[in-house]
């Protein structure tokens, strides 16, 4: 066959996933224009406080990045290679060389964004420039610009919420607010810790550092739930908005069936609860901790489903987060709904947002979304952004167009990176030009009037303005 | 950016939807010739017999719509503007300053069709021309083509089926006949309340009702089972020909694990059962009037799967069926087909239609037709339209290619509304167009020949004949 | 309207489902030129051993395809023409009627495929041309190139495995290597038998074939276990190299929560287990097979969901297998995973391809194969490609996109036929068309290089390499 292939689109032209004229001039005069709001990452508060300097690219981008190692442990690179003993560079080489496996998988768009929009490196990676690109990027990331304050100020990033346990002091954005750091950096309170009671010696380690924070000795439940309001209330002096949880289901008990303050007793004496009773534990916990975020008109973000360390043997060696999670099927509707509907009963249901990581529950969380919505914030109850496993073209794709379909888009607070890299901001950038695409491709087809001005404005509230407006950061 | 999208076809023009030539000469040469059967929709009787007339726009499209409610709270408007004492000009006002937020949710499309199909009213409604829409359209409503009856002809309506309980007495089913209104009026039996034994005080007063409505003294479980065939006996006479149940699971269990006479005794003493009690009853009493569908030759339905009255508070203000059910994720395969497979089993297996709620459930349901599907009547195990939350242009999709693809969309029966609303029969229209446009796509695509006799037979026969066919309405 | 329709793509023409030119290159000039290898078939090794040939077309197409029946039935053809006593032509003029009332379903794809590939016929089937087609292929297949051995070397099928009993002796296995068939045939290894225990007195007659089979006495577990081993090492000697397994679920308990010896003297003793008890005993023999696999480097197939035999009227005339099966709801990943895991915790798990019949489980499994690879072997854990319902285009598209988005299509292994018949073999070029078409679209589309070199490499291996040097078919 002869082909013409050569007049084919360029790969990640300006044009990049806009296949209209109208998603085009949505994405180029609109929402390309606004600034990032990340409301939710994984940064280091210490990384941004300090400005911190990497050493090399593989130190900013392979290091602590698990999407990239089960890629490489896939294609049957081994570990040393991964997260193992090899160096900067020969970790960079066998990434290099992982490359081009990836097409079709979202770390081969999010590989050559990162390159192209922090570093203008145009070239495609592989096996074979990679020692090039290794010195180029590290070369680069010694300047000034390419710190952290400079990486996230280039990417035009407004403010960051990081994710921070109760117990943490904070330190960080103080030294970022009183350093003035232009990128606006404020805590988020992720509680996970207070209520996962699988193992009581792990909990009374735990429980300890609480009494340490707070300054609340804890010998009750109700000790424990005067320190988190303590944390509560300290996180929302410094800035404070929002908080989250990662669980698998979100559960639901009648409340008492259970008498909450024995099983506490139960666990501070060292011995274990059984399966119903920590689920209990979390349900009520999860309840008196909900309350306090409706109090402080916080918002709470649930990320429901994941299936998390399936894998012991690397569990043993590397611990969490290294890869070895996957997506679960947990039923989800019936608990979350009644979890909901027991906060909303004497109104004490704060702004809420919730995120799935399997996709065929889409339908039930963007129809579980508007049973709660009552008219008295502009969509109160969210649902969230593709995250994790479905932060990607298919995965966004599927979530605007149920939330399309079964809610109203033109409320939705948009994007987030979820991500632990300071490279990681492109991925604002894919999510607006998908949302473009994707309104722009109606226009094209008829489906939406070519109302430019409005659409425009539905995408820059999207990708800024709604968001700025439901967190309220920097009000008092 | 120098926009040109000028260009761009007209939202909602003569080819909405219809994105091939082909799919073009489907719709308009042979799928919008067909008259409508509504085998499915919650209409008054009432109204239709007595050919009700509108005092205002607002009564005929706002009142009573869910959908609309749902969008209005998720946009932060107050509940007095959509179910309070707001007056009916000030609700027309804030639902049309709604309807630009709705942009890619049915209910933008829905309004828009409604507007110019019934109306003529082409302009897409806003806040800026709230009050001349309203004005406009409600001076036509005075009109007597806009009269029910009138509304219904203008859509091409052939007959609708209303749902109705077994203790209705069918009167303006008879008014309606005998008043020879064109579109023909059948009822549904929807018994639902005969086996919803939650509450025993109201199982109680419905059993009186239907007492009542049969003649039968209900002493017994046999008894009510002679009521319902009393009531079904009586529904076949006044031209029923279908049934309907709302339910999350079909329960199955093996018959007399439980003595159903005694579970009856309990409750008409007013004790409660217990869950696993409540299912029970509710599957032996399914299994009974399955088998009496079956012999009078009716088709049943199933609606599977909601998650009904999730907000308590609002279920305290307002009732039922406003605006605060969602998707449930329930279990559906194994018992549905051993539902089925008990009647089956004696040859007592009605012609039976399958909705499900949840899209993830689909491919569960267009197989589970086939299990069934025993060569004795075409198509006669049904996989439904696209129901509630999936009545739109994705969910439609979804469950036509689903169907294609295990089993025979060639056999289909097609659209029904569901709706309670006499503006919604261009959903009709937007069905059918969007089985043309993938059908045409089908073709442009080398995917299916451009054999235009045999697919315009096809989609006429999805449109109206297979309907037509299968249910067999006037027929003895 | 006046239509220009004829200019429409052609059906089934060069270019079927190949929508753009880099997607036609890929497949003309890569992807069409491999071999297959069909890992996973249910062919008869004794009709491959004996050259098997058909008397007509009915006997090769018809009997034993269960697709072919569930739509006949659909359309409501008695069963007398379908697996009943009417004539070889009577049953294919039924088929041939029902033919273009599969329009959108895979049938019609594979209909009109498999009699141009194979036979050269061009018409569309239908009942006007039935007898001709009827009398043209039977004629064809006469002809020594029709018989299965050269049925297969049409399709340029370089291996076949079949899938088998461990019971069976694999005499005809043995033969076609002794009479040097063109096509390699390998046996594969289903053991399904030896754990299925719902009906012991079927399970007993099981183990006496098993005990003839193996010359192993088996009077305990361990027995069992013996016999299995001694099967297994069977199949290796004679080249087999993958083993294969159907179950609803994979099922996980702690080891030894029941003695699985008493379980096992139960049963052979005639008395049943418990549901618990029957799926404790089918997770440990599982486990225990598996360690067999990893011993001896094979690959293992788990077919997970399918929920079997619903139609027990249906099953008791026809026996299994005869179209009453669909897909299940089964819940699948944490019991998967912690069988994955139990295998790797003690580096025994063997490479593995999951396949799951409801597609709302393709991301589990798409994530869930990532969790277990672990750098050994390329793609070690694979996600199996579309299987039975999910075996046409919108089912593999959503299988390769879900491999693509969450793990490497670059390591797929690619399609197999699963079929019982001698002409499913287009399903591979199906299968590389859709494949090919994906690709070329995402490069026209910008969203990949325009890399010939690469991609052509990549639809190569995943058509051809990437199965060979998986399973190492005829290596030591």
């Amino acid at each position: 066959m002869n082909s013409t292939v050569l007049s084919k689109p360029t790969f990640l032209s300006e044009d990049f996933l806009l296949e209209t004229d109208f998603s085009k001039l949505l994405y180029l005069d609109y929402a390309s224009k606004q600034p990032i709001i990340d409301y939710h990452c994984h940064l280091s508060p210490h990384d941004i406080a300090n400005n911190r300097k990497f050493n090399n690219i593989s130190e900013i981008w392979l290091a602590g990045d698990h999407y990239k190692w089960r890629a490489m442990r896939t294609l049957g690179i081994s570990e040393k290679y991964i997260t193992g003993d090899a160096t900067d560079q020969e970790k960079f080489q066998k990434w290099a060389e992982t490359v081009p496996y990836t097409m079709r998988n979202p770390l081969y768009h999010w590989t050559h964004l990162e390159l192209k929009r922090y570093f203008g490196i145009e070239e495609l990676l592989s096996e074979k420039n990679a020692m090039g690109v290794y010195h180029e990027a590290s070369t680069l990331l010694q300047s000034e610009e390419f710190h952290t304050q400079g990486l996230l100020k280039k990417m035009n990033v407004e403010l960051v919420c990081s994710t921070d346990d109760p117990i943490d002091n904070l330190e960080y954005h103080k030294m970022a607010k009183n350093n003035k750091v232009k990128t606006l950096l404020f805590p988020a309170f992720r509680p996970d810790k207070a209520y996962t009671v699988e193992s009581p010696s792990e909990y009374i380690k735990y429980l300890n550092s609480l009494t340490k924070a707070s300054g609340v000795e804890i010998i009750s439940y109700s000790d424990l739930l005067s320190a988190l309001q303590h944390r509560v209330d300290f996180f929302d002096l410094n800035g404070c908005k929002l908080s989250d949880h990662g669980i698998e289901q979100l559960y639901f008990y009648p409340l008492g069936i259970y008498h909450i303050d024995t099983l506490f007793q139960r666990l501070i004496s060292g011995k274990s609860l059984n399966q119903e009773e920590i689920r209990y534990f979390k349900f009520h916990t999860l309840y008196e901790l909900s309350k306090m975020y409706h109090a402080k008109g916080w918002s709470q973000q649930f990320h429901l489903g994941a299936l998390r360390n399936t894998n012991e043997r690397m569990l043993r060696i590397l611990g969490p987060d290294n890869g070895f999670d996957s997506i679960g099927d947990f039923s989800q509707a019936r608990a979350l709904g009644s979890f909901l509907n027991l906060l909303d009963s004497t109104d004490q249901l704060a702004k809420t947002i919730l995120y799935n990581i399997n996709p065929s529950d889409n339908e039930v969380m963007a129809t579980m979304i508007g049973n709660f919505n009552d008219g008295s914030v502009k969509g109160k109850i969210q649902f969230g952004s593709g995250w994790w496993f479905l932060d990607q073209k298919d995965g966004m794709e599927k979530q605007i167009n149920t939330l399309s379909n079964m809610g109203l888009l033109s409320c939705f607070v948009g994007m987030l990176t979820d991500s632990r890299s300071f490279l990681s901001f492109p991925r604002h950038e894919f999510f607006r030009r998908i949302l473009c695409n994707l309104i722009g491709k109606d226009v094209e087809k008829g489906e939406l009037p070519a109302d430019e001005q409005w659409l425009g404005k539905l995408v820059s509230d999207i990708s800024y303005h709604n968001a700025k407006a439901y967190f309220g950061f920097g009000e008092k």
